[in-house]
C-alpha cells in the first residue's frame, strides 16, 4: 500500500493561479501543496516580454514573472511537488490526488491546470513563437505598431482581435479557411467596414518565413488552387483555445468548450473542488486574472474547510493533518 | 461654456482597480483618464505591509507599491487627473463627467471608487490603525501568529473571519453589541465549536489602548452596565463595509449593500458604464481581486466602443477624439 499525504490544499498546476492559490492558502494558516508535471510556471513562460502585470513595470520574462510567484509562495511555506497527477477520486468529501509516484489526500482541490492555443502546425509555427507568431493580442498586439499583422481564424475571437489590432498595426489580414466567418452578424458588420482590415478567404498558412523573425507566409487558397506569398511581421493565430481539463473532464461540469463553470466563489459542482485561472469558463484571460482566480479559490476553499471538517455526517475529518 | 476634454474610457478612482484598468486601456491603444479626488493609490495605501499581491514577494507599503502601478500606468501614457468629480452624466451613449473645474466627455466609464470600512468610531482607532487595528483578516491575520486578538461585529463576516484568526491566533474575542449573532446558523455552530473563540456578548469597545502598538481595549457591557479592560494584540472591526457609491447610486443598479451588479465582463446595467474593484457586489475583496477587475473592465470598454462606435443609431461619435 502506498503511504498517503495529507493536506488542506491540493493545487493542481503551477501557473500563476496556482501559484496565488498557494500564496493565499499558505499565507491563510493552510497547508497546501502544489503539483507541477512539466515545465514550472504554466504557459506564461514561453513569453518573452510580459509588461502588463499591474506593479511590474519593468518588461520582464515570463519565467522571471514566475519565479517571483514561486519565491512569494516559498516564503510562506507552500510545498511544489514535480510529479505529474495521474488522477482525481473522491473518499466521501476527502479528495485523493495520485501522482506517478504517490497519493495524497486532500480537503480541498484546486484545478488550475490551464489551457494551451490550438496550433496551425505548419513549419517556422514554434521556430517564430514569440518572435512574430502569437496567439493573443491583448497580451502582444501593443508590439506591433505600424507593423503588418495577419489573424487566422473566423470566430467571433479573430475578428474581434483583428479590429483591436487595427489600434496597432497599419493593416491586417483575416486569413480563413471558409468563405464567410463565423463571428456574429454585428461584428462581422464592424469589421467589413474598418479599412485596415483585409479578408482573404478560403485560404490557410502553409509557411512562416524569416530570419531571426516572423518576415513573411505563404498561403494557400483552396477555391483557387493557389499559391501566394504575403509580408507580415506578425501572426496571430486564433483557432482555438483548449482547456487542460482532461483530469476533470468526468467528473466536474464544463461548459460547451470544455472549460470549468465556476461560481463567484470559483467553487465547481462538486463540493471542495475549485477552478482558477484560463481552464475556468470567462471572458479574459490574462496573468492578472488568474491570480485573482487563485486567490479567491484559496480564500473560498479556507471558509468551506472551516464549516465542513466539523461536520459529523463527513469523513472529511480522514482527510486530517498528523496532530 | 466650458471647454469639453475628449477621452475613450474615464476612470473614476485610483486605486489598484483604477490603475490596473488604466494600464490596459492605454497599452491597448485608447485614451483613458483616471480621476481622483484625493490621495492617490486608494484604499490600500493606508496599510503598512502589503505582502500577498502575488509576485511581490518582499514586503512593501501600500503606498509603495501602488507607486508601482502608477508608473506603470505612467509608462503607457494614461492621464492622472487630480480633479474631484462632481457628477456624471450622459447624452445618449455619450458619457460626461464634471468634476470641481472641467467637464469631460468619454465613450465609456469605468467606476472604480472603492470602498471603505465603517469605523468603530472610538478613542485610539486612527492612532493605532495599522498598529494593531485592521479591518481586514484575511490581509493582517498572517501578523498575529499567537497573539490574542478582539472582533468586532456579529454578522457573517465577522464570525468568518473570527474562525480564520484562530488559525493564527491563540485567542480570539467576539465582541457583539446584542445577546445575539446575525451570521447564518452553521457558521454560528462552528464558532461556537471553536475552543479558541470567546464570545462576549452585549458590549461594545469604548476605548483603545497601547504604547506604539494595541495593548489593551476598555469594553462596555450595556446588559450589565459594566465596564471591563481586555488585553489584546489585534482588533480587527468587522461592522460593515461601506461602497463608495455617491456618483453611481441614483443611475447604476446595485446591489442590497449598495455595491454595483455587473456581468462577468465587469459591466453595468448602463451600456458603456463598467465597475471595477471594492466598488463591485462580489466576495473578496483585495489588491489583486481589484487589480483583474481593472483589467477585464477596460478589455471590455474596448470591445463595446469598437462595436458601438460606428453605429449610425448613437451619437457616440460626438465623443470621437480630435483628429
Amino acid at each position: 500500500m502506498k503511504e498517503v499525504f495529507k493536506y488542506d490544499i491540493a493545487i493542481i498546476g503551477s501557473g500563476p493561479a496556482g501559484l496565488s492559490a498557494a500564496i493565499y492558502a499558505a499565507r491563510g494558516g493552510l497547508k497546501p501543496i502544489v503539483f507541477e508535471r512539466g515545465v514550472f510556471g504554466g504557459q506564461i513562460t514561453v513569453t518573452q516580454e510580459v509588461e502588463n502585470y499591474p506593479g511590474f513595470h519593468k518588461t520582464l520574462t515570463g519565467s522571471e514573472l514566475m519565479e517571483e510567484m514561486r519565491k512569494h509562495a516559498d516564503k510562506f511555506g507552500a510545498e511544489i511537488c514535480e510529479e505529474e497527477v495521474k488522477g482525481i477520486g473522491m473518499q466521501g468529501l476527502c479528495k485523493i490526488v495520485e501522482t506517478n509516484k504517490k497519493i495524497y489526500h486532500a480537503k480541498t482541490l484546486i484545478i488550475a491546470t490551464g489551457a494551451h492555443p490550438r496550433k496551425l502546425n505548419v513549419p517556422g509555427e514554434d521556430k517564430f513563437s514569440g518572435k512574430g507568431v502569437s496567439y493573443c493580442a491583448t497580451c502582444d498586439g501593443f508590439f506591433y505598431k505600424d507593423k503588418i499583422v495577419a489573424v487566422v481564424g473566423g470566430g467571433d475571437s479573430a475578428v474581434e482581435e483583428a479590429m483591436f489590432l487595427t489600434r496597432f498595426a497599419k493593416k491586417v489580414y483575416v486569413i480563413h479557411r471558409r468563405d464567410e466567418l463565423r463571428a456574429v452578424q454585428i461584428i462581422q458588420d464592424r469589421a467589413f467596414a474598418n479599412p485596415k482590415i483585409e479578408f482573404i478567404w478560403n485560404s490557410e498558412i502553409q509557411e512562416i518565413f524569416g530570419r531571426d523573425f516572423v518576415e513573411s507566409i505563404t498561403i494557400f487558397n483552396k477555391s483557387e488552387n493557389k499559391h501566394r506569398d504575403i509580408k507580415v511581421d506578425g501572426i496571430f493565430a486564433y483557432v482555438g483555445i483548449l482547456p487542460n481539463n482532461e483530469l476533470i473532464e468526468s467528473r466536474v461540469a464544463l461548459d460547451e468548450q470544455g472549460f470549468a463553470l465556476v461560481d463567484e466563489s470559483m467553487h465547481t459542482n462538486i463540493p471542495g473542488i475549485y477552478a482558477a485561472g484560463d481552464i475556468v469558463s470567462k471572458k479574459l484571460r490574462q496573468v492578472i486574472t488568474a491570480a485573482s482566480d487563485g486567490a479567491t479559490a484559496a480564500w473560498s476553499a479556507e471558509k468551506w474547510i472551516t464549516i465542513n471538517q466539523e461536520d459529523e455526517n463527513t469523513d472529511l475529518k480522514t482527510c486530517e493533518l498528523p496532530k
